[in-house]
């Protein structure tokens, strides 16, 4: 059984995906949290446990990932020093934004009340040099008009297991989710996705804006949401989308903003 | 004595210039014109002489880099197919975006009216995560008005030797060039810095962005301008900008669009 920890301590951190093979911990790999842990052992002289509310998938990137970190009863430094010596410690691609004290019983993932996630498309017939690490290229024409007919219908409380893979096996989930928002914005070659959900299966957002892109591109129909519900079944008739363009946007500890949040700049220009 | 090449191409090209030491061929190092010259040869057959129109510096980016490239008389395949398989021998962080015939003696240097640069500095305490290979991290709080102030003066016609470093010895140059517009314009936490000149000396647009930084931090008057023309000395009272925020905007083989160029979305969101 599970004691409560002597000191909690909430985490902000902003990070670029690339190099990493995702959030969590994995032996041998760079990853995002065997980074963090690192760096927080050599503070603290001790390990140090932390939990993120999305496990981020490798090449997905985040600005706002919130995570909780179990700290001795005396920090032998403040949050401040330790935000200073922590940006001096990571590399250049994982900024930690903000450390603020958290109740005794705060867990970054059990506490959040929901998410939003952005999504970037860079459309055009060759490949941007630049936004290669941060959009999906698709070269044929989307019709965005098409895209939000499909998003409205995916609004509200559904079983989303048309829009999942197999999940990860040590994380079995009630396949009821919530979509509050789904936003299609067209940004000169960029169509960005926001999504905003109280939580969200394995790979849905990747499924999701895969699903809005084979609408985009006429190669399914816009009023077929409805059918791909009932149904209730997973489903090859449209890709996965691309790890690289995925933002973790905001973490949300209360419901009111899920309804009302609304991004207004490129992911990659807003830390919060 | 040079003869004319019995067949020209013009290329357009942009690339990310991280992870290169910049356009021109040196031994033993990556470069674009390098990997250019190789994909050429491997096309045609033999080795193809390119020239660009800017020689960018190691970190420096390009959105419409102008390259001639002196030919076969019988190019054994059609510009179109050329474009097709450079995209696929080139790697992602280059893109050849136009390939164009040329007159015979057409060369990209000599035959440039002008060109522009835009530059990219982020505002903030924090390091972006996702900007580091586009823009200067400048942490102190920049003044927008004064550097604007200082720009004014730097337009028009003058000998910008306090705006140079050591030319490259191969290259000796005129040291008075016009500049045509220097334009400070803010995108969220961006500042955006776009110089149109006829020509420009070895580093002027880092150099000319380095005075500008120190005027908007506060370090140099804003009214400091024709002080500095009137010394017409080298100086180290300002820093040279980081290479990696620059991109090369702009070719212009006409003098007409020098003194209308306006950048109106970020560099990178940007081909051509």
């Amino acid at each position: 059984m599970d004691t409560l920890p002597e000191r909690v301590w909430r985490l902000t951190l902003a990070y670029d995906g690339t190099a990493y093979a995702g959030w969590q911990v994995q032996p041998g790999r760079a990853t995002v949290q065997g980074l963090l842990n690192d760096k927080l052992a050599k503070l603290f002289g001790a390990p140090i446990r932390t939990q993120a509310t999305s496990r981020t998938d490798a090449g997905v990137h985040a600005l706002d990932q919130q995570v909780s970190a179990e700290l001795p009863a005396i920090p032998p430094i403040p949050p401040g020093d330790a935000l200073r010596a922590l940006g001096k410690f990571l590399p250049d691609d994982i900024r930690v934004l903000a450390i603020d004290e958290a109740p005794l019983d705060f867990h970054a993932r059990h506490a959040a009340a929901g998410k939003a996630y952005t999504y970037l498309i860079y459309r055009g017939l060759l490949r941007s040099p630049f936004l290669g690490r941060y959009a999906w290229p698709v070269a044929h024409p989307l019709d965005p008009a098409a895209m939000r007919r499909a998003a409205a219908d995916l609004l509200g409380e559904h079983d989303f297991t048309p829009f999942s893979v197999n999940p990860r096996s040590d994380e079995p989930r009630d396949p009821v989710k919530t979509l509050h928002r789904c936003e299609v914005q067209e940004l000169d070659r960029l169509l960005m996705i926001t999504v905003v959900g109280n939580a969200f299966l394995y790979r849905m957002v990747r499924r999701l804006v895969g699903y809005l892109v084979a609408v985009g591109l006429g190669k399914l129909s816009p009023e077929g949401t409805p059918a791909l519900f009932a149904a209730n079944a997973r489903t090859a008739t449209f890709e996965t989308a691309l790890a690289q363009g995925l933002f973790l946007d905001r973490v949300f500890f209360s419901p009111e903003p899920l309804s009302t949040y609304r991004r207004t700049t490129l992911p990659f220009l807003d830390l919060r």
